[in-house]
């Protein structure tokens, strides 16, 4: 495989089953990518050194998910100088999902963290795509033909509808 | 001025208090950009003809700010391939923020918006400045530089607040 | 099928379940419809089309579902001058719904959208007809029987309790 | 003045400051209405009489104001067979409006209540007139021109903004 | 059986699984009481004519639970002047009980409902029995042998939960 | 002054300008009362001395206010088999009153806290005359007086508000 | 068993599943402690003896666990001079636990509630212990031996997970 | 100055006004104290070393507050072994004090945080103070008779308000 551009880490085992959906679209997007399990709150020393070297490692985006009191994509971001993007991840623990989502969004200024929409690591991908894409034209057009073929889904799936719905 | 990169957009004039944190700190990078007000709601054909073309006209990074039932962000994100930035704004008449916030974060899959705090459209500026580092080291220096200067200003002040604190 | 006066839109098939409610109610009244998969953010152009022609297509009245960051029923308001019905769907992914009722509600100053609540597509149809019996004695009188019939099933639902109550 | 068409009414004159808009609203559309203060809690048979006869009365369009536990839309749409618009008022004693929210918005099956923004009655205003203008050219025209304005002082506060911005 | 004291009614007979525990605490502390279904949105007219009569009837205290806008308990206690004890219901639809709550709990000056916590029908029979107890001397001593029943099985289980836990 | 019927109660001298509106209350209901300041937590000995002694001083019914996480009305109603009114204060210190509301509402099955709106002490003034009022004909009737004397108010301004409207 | 240094308490004995997980984390440190049921509301007086004497029986940490307007941790803390560490439980009755969270955690000036995470009881353990470590160096050192063992632990499955991770 | 046993560490300077409170409560009882900023986002190699020397240096016992997406208490409490108290700071920026609240609470399994109340730094003193009396008698004494001036105070205030309150 060649050099990883974006890196996916997450607190716990367990949060693969939602951020796995990033590595999905990133597949689909051929943009080689890396995985690994890194918790600010068991394995601060990791996170630290995972922090400090990932740019000069070639990695380009760094995607983190996390849930309840989420640490982990913003002290990476407070570390590193590379775009962080944060997943909330709706824990069992976690209030709602309310917690996973305040303690990513809600950076301070001076080290912002790209939050996504609860437990959406799929997006995550989609912009860390369109991040790479700013200097790569061929990722974003396969942004733009995604974002067609999302269009043609939904307008399939509206004429499979309308036929259901007029022959009632 | 030379090509922008990066494109300010906001729902009303009345955001660019707000908005403003995103220019400066894009003047501090030396970052190209231009700024305009764009309403989804009330001038949804403008908002639409803007998306369509930004990433033809050479923009690179959008940062769209917005309040209340805020679709602007999520709206240009529809449209365009670029990455968007959405900021959050607390507007006089919002539910304390929660409105501008959900409806800028929970974009659903396929359609990421990299959400940053509420107002916070300093750490915008930063994150649109991280996205073009990653490829043109000469940002990406300058992000380090940022986050050591940060760093130096805390250290400085944890250093005249020992010296007033030890000579209480 | 004679001129349908309500269309019936929605984000995403799967809030068909939520939005049938709509369609029963204005079937019970003899309001002609049509429905239709209309997405904001995965076919922005059909929705621009859609709400710029649904006026002259004899459209009265649009209901409109969506869930999440939705923001169907405010672009659509956006575009529309036809009165727009909002449903707040709540979807799995969504933070309990209240990101389907804000981003739907807290529209700004100049573009109404008529919110009811969270997955009550139910009474979108039956404000439709309300909205249509401004001018139309006859739905006007079907929309006072349908509220003596609401009465009488609590009337009786009384009666039938009254009686297990009572013979304890 | 001419029969009204529409009626606004609110629990307490110290809503007149939030439901005027409303009104102004309507007068820019020179729809004829009235206004009076009826309180579900304080009222209950002024409440009552009103609801029964407003659309006998030649009303079409009831958009009623209130807040906290805000009872009056819902009372009046259970009675009246007209279409109500509620307005929830952030009162100084609500938890920040959200009681008025939600006790006027979540409305049980069969009585819906078209609910617009937190204190935005000119949204309650504008939607009055689109729900009139399905039946009346003249005033859907208006809704045109009223958008056409909204999207030209936005257009005009563009060009000003961009002329600040340039010349800094 | 004996004139009712206390009147327990709901806005739905499905509302009967959550206040029946009202009528059970009635029915151990021997108090006569009455239940009817009353629905503030379907029935206004049986509601208004309940709540003006139902002191006249020899009725000393209501009990009125209902979910998501919840009207009947602040409706009654608008009309009638007995007090008043709201359950708030969480029904299905409703956003997690919220509305129920701040519907019912947020009444304004001059009108007060005594609500208790979400679904919690059983202190609504106990606070009845409480109000009753105030002129009545049995009554108040059942209360008092109430808690100390309450008081004995948390006695009784900690005895259990000891000998169990001391001979892990 | 004769035998004290009703004991107003609160955690801190500053809770005074949010309870002695149900003083004034009980003032203009005649009805005989006592206010102290009484702390769960800085003097729990007292309150529990209170709860324990208060019936049988004569005391019918107990209104208990506190802010922040406030036990004080639920520890009262933990041990005096009295009706107890809680009255959730909004300190500075709360969370926006939310903390005030949940900890007095939110009582578990066995000890209920007749709980009105946030800072409503009047309508705490006004229930415990409702609950008097249930075996004293003399005290209803003032209740009565009292909900005309609001209903006369409200149409008195709503005359003088129509004179102003009409004036325009 | 030798003197137990924590106490666990709990409002009912249907808390143990969540609280026993305190009861593990001491088992693993070695620390004797004890458990018992104490209601704040049910047992007012066991509660108030037991925090009374709790320090006088060698006592050095409390753990209260209660859910719902949560009250014990509080209460215990009022009159104890013992640190108190509060777990929050999210009882089936809760408002999806903000209750529970809300009454333990925002305790006035002057009476602290060390306050863990929602259903946390085994932070609440991991907390007695690095409490009672301030002056016992061989619990300090077990409570960096867990740390590293948690550390061990998530670096294991980090290299499981890259097993199958690159074995794709 | 003696070996300091607690150490008050703030993420900003503008962080002290709310955070000598806890200072103050040291100083009265006599525990000696150091105060230092360090933050987590801004300066993560000096948090880290702090982190991993406190104990060493002769720490006992961490109080760190923050606001927003808070992650000083939970990053020094997942590297050092002492305990952590974390004060919840409400900045001009958070989401009304949630976010900070939230992100410092819901810490993960294995990593504690002792959380107070939003702002309130005086607890986390006594906290210190009250965990630091495990074993030191002295310092038990201290907390106890702190106790008694509390009471004493509220008792004092009592006398006061009943003088005003009976001369009315």
């Amino acid at each position: 495989m060649s050099q990883p551009l974006v890196s996916i880490i997450m607190g716990s085992d367990s949060d693969w089953e939602v951020m796995q959906q990033a590595a999905i679209v990133l597949q689909q997007f051929a943009i080689p990518f890396e995985a690994d399990i890194v918790s600010a709150h068991r394995t601060p020393e990791k996170m630290f050194a995972y922090a400090q070297t990932a740019h000069q490692r070639g990695i380009k985006v760094i995607i983190a998910g996390a849930g309840g009191a989420a640490h982990l994509p913003g002290m990476v971001a407070a570390i590193s100088p590379l775009p962080v993007i944060g997943v909330p991840v709706k824990s069992t623990q976690s209030l709602d999902g309310w917690d996973s989502v305040l303690s990513i969004l809600q950076m301070p200024s001076g080290v912002p963290v790209a939050t996504v929409a609860l437990n959406n690591a799929r997006n995550a991908g989609i912009l860390a795509a369109q991040i790479l894409g700013c200097n790569d034209q061929e990722i974003l057009q396969k942004v733009q033909q995604y974002k067609e073929r999302l269009s043609n889904e939904v307008i399939q799936k509206a004429q499979q509808f309308q036929q259901k719905f007029t022959s009632r």
